[in-house]
């Protein structure tokens, strides 16, 4: 029987998705440059038998609100502040079986670099890498490495195509038996079965070999984000697990189907690509009991860093509009057209203003909070799982390390005892944990 | 009164400068995927107290031998098979003290990525990164990134220094006490002391802030190995340590002295910049039976693999020329200008052949190895210091870990005992080490 799939998510910074969130006591967000505190998130997921974590990240401080970063970095909005290849492999050396993967951007890193990252990694964690296919979405990143702006929008999944075509052209320079090590006739690698890439794309190229031999899993579990059509295009040839934001259950379901079909329509099989939508569970022993933890904690976020968050994840500083404007009425970029959707969804369902927009968004991305106790929460997981809305959640807690712990240690355990989640880790690569 | 300084070489392939070292029964060359040697190398030079180790890196297989890779793969020649940052992180995480560097390229990486390496290194491992400046020199490295070829060698460290620049401006983006975490007023981070780099120089930008606040030592130690005039012009200005491959006592002496007056032109100290020439040290509790081992590992060297790398390193293919050719006949490139000098110094000493610089090469790239009690290497290493010609060593042995395991357990304590190097470490991070 087909089991849920479950990720953790994590940012090198305050907070993941409740703005404001490091405030609370609870809150490891004033550690955001401890490994330390990386490895313990890693060892508890492990302990839950997640598939794996995943590292988002951003090349840029959000500086779209009232002309700068000030508010972003006051009160503490998402910030990527340590480079997570670096992280995983830590965790990687602290781990056994748990998933390790990081976002890196096919706009702003070449393919040589990006094949050698995860192909390290790979060997580091016996086979755990992934990557987080993501194209980058913001000029400003592109102004950090040097570029005026970042290529047409319409190009950038076409360009990210070829970047992941010539990662695959590294990852296979070398066949699986290269490697020999045999002292006695002075054979360490044998050269026939290495050979150059010689990819040659419209916009890139690369020579190989990578200098990196073939690693467990060849090439990273390949992670995606993209809801537009042309992400969902790229998902369908390229993605192992996608992370959503849909939140309505037909809507779910839509999204769910039409991946699958695409998946399909590349020869795939449907369980190569976990449909993943992400999710804030707060839990309590009543219901009573959660909600009034879920209003505790939602009394952190700021709908100030929410707005502003917001400014430039659709690309308009909306410092500039009175908090009354109905979202409807703004002119909002085409940047993350998810998102978009997601925000506009909202609105026409309940004629959302930009403050509204912003508290909502300030609490959790418009994530849907999960509120209840563990039997609750199981139920309401199976019925996504069982009415095709997903293959399993990304969970992203308001509050680290305390939502990961309470998931593990409740959650976890009334999965397995429905038969819906493992109990033990079956194999010993992350992709073959995620296709199982 | 000053004292020595250490460090230890590294590469994340099956040998280090012995070519044809792993086939020994003590070499751990057959580990070389395995990220637990480096964590135990760091560990053992930790224990010796030595200020830094330090991972070379290219960006390629070399293939300039017979028209290809295969004898580099086969005997196993130098080979960068894991990206260093994330060992150098798994590191940092089993050590407290000692100083954590790698190679990055100026020309390959932009400033914005090698910026943010080095400060999250720096952040993992609480102030003890090390960026080893190299700008590159073989075009195949070039390609694999895409280019056809590398930027005109005379522009290369004029390229270097604004990439040096560009990082400084973004490692200096977060003032010190930016970060301030004060849950009580809201204050993540005054955003009043955090600022754009908005660097622009003849080939490159960045515009900042770097996501990464300023870490324990705002910018890594800087490492450097050029020799060429321009290259020398660049360590007075940016190296902290050098690493040479001198190794006749006047001209190490001349070198010293050139480059310590860079550094004095440059407003610097001199002991800013420490000199340290490689050495390989094989022991014994006596001469003979010093010598006896030296020969026993030194059979290893395969003359064939030296030919092979020494024809990537001076960009001539050098299967095409009978093994007894007089090295000083051969128009050799100008790609490593200091391994090109050293090579024709032994060649105007001695008449030296091909056949015998591949035999020289393979031992070990004609770095000096020093064999005797651990006396006598105190000795020798005594001399050297108090006669300017080095401040200090990089112990790069033939053979990994053992080569470092003795020089630790039998050298240093005799440099202990002649207050030639410290017993303790004395600071916390790894420039207030290498300065003191």
């Amino acid at each position: 029987m087909a089991q849920m799939h479950l990720f953790g998510y994590l940012m090198a910074g305050p907070t993941w998705h409740l703005y404001g969130g490091w405030r609370h006591p609870d809150s490891d967000g004033l550690e955001a440059l401890d490994p330390a505190r990386y490895e313990t998130i890693a060892r508890i997921l492990e302990a839950g038998k997640f598939d794996g974590v995943f590292f988002v990240d951003f090349l840029t401080i959000f500086d779209s609100f009232g002309g700068g970063y000030q508010t972003n970095l006051r009160e503490a909005g998402q910030m990527c502040m340590m480079e997570p290849m670096q992280l995983l492999a830590a965790m990687a050396r602290v781990t056994s079986h748990i998933g390790l993967a990081a976002s890196m951007s096919t706009s702003l890193y070449p393919p040589f670099h990006i094949a050698r990252a995860f192909a390290t990694l790979d060997h580091i964690s016996q086979g755990r890498a992934g990557w987080n296919i993501v194209t980058s979405a913001m000029d400003s990143e592109a102004q950090n490495y040097g570029l005026k702006k970042l290529m047409e929008k319409a190009d950038r999944y076409d360009h990210a195509d070829e970047v992941v075509e010539a990662c695959d052209s590294l990852w296979e320079t070398w066949e699986a038996d290269a490697f020999v090590g045999d002292r006695e006739n002075n054979i360490y690698v044998d050269g026939s079965k290495v050979h150059y890439a010689n990819y040659q794309g419209r916009w890139l190229s690369t020579r190989g070999p990578l200098m990196t031999p073939r690693s467990p899993q060849t090439r990273p579990v390949m992670l995606q984000a993209g809801s537009s059509p042309r992400g969902r295009a790229f998902a369908g040839r390229w993605a192992e697990a996608i992370f959503t934001l849909q939140n309505k259950k037909p809507d779910m379901q839509a999204f769910y189907a039409d991946i699958k079909q695409r998946v399909v329509d590349h020869g795939r099989r449907p369980e190569e690509c976990a449909i993943l939508p992400a999710v804030d569970v707060v839990l309590g022993d009543t219901l009573a009991l959660a909600r009034e933890r879920a209003e505790e904690i939602n009394a952190f976020a700021s709908p100030t860093l929410g707005l502003a968050e917001l400014s430039n994840v659709v690309g308009l500083d909306l410092s500039a509009h009175p908090l009354d404007t109905p979202v409807a009425e703004l002119e909002l970029g085409q940047a993350y057209q998810g998102i978009v959707d997601s925000i506009r969804q909202g609105a026409e369902a309940g004629n959302l203003t930009l403050r509204g927009a912003g508290e909502a968004w300030a609490r959790n991305q418009m994530t849907p909070q999960l509120v209840g106790t563990a039997e609750m929460i199981a139920d309401h997981l199976q019925d996504l799982f069982e009415s095709k809305c997903c293959d399993g959640v990304m969970l992203c807690p308001s509050l680290s390390p305390g939502g990961y712990v309470e998931f593990v240690e409740q959650v976890v355990p009334e999965l397995q005892r429905r038969k819906l989640f493992r109990t033990e880790y079956q194999h010993k690569t992350f992709r073959s944990n995620l296709q199982n």
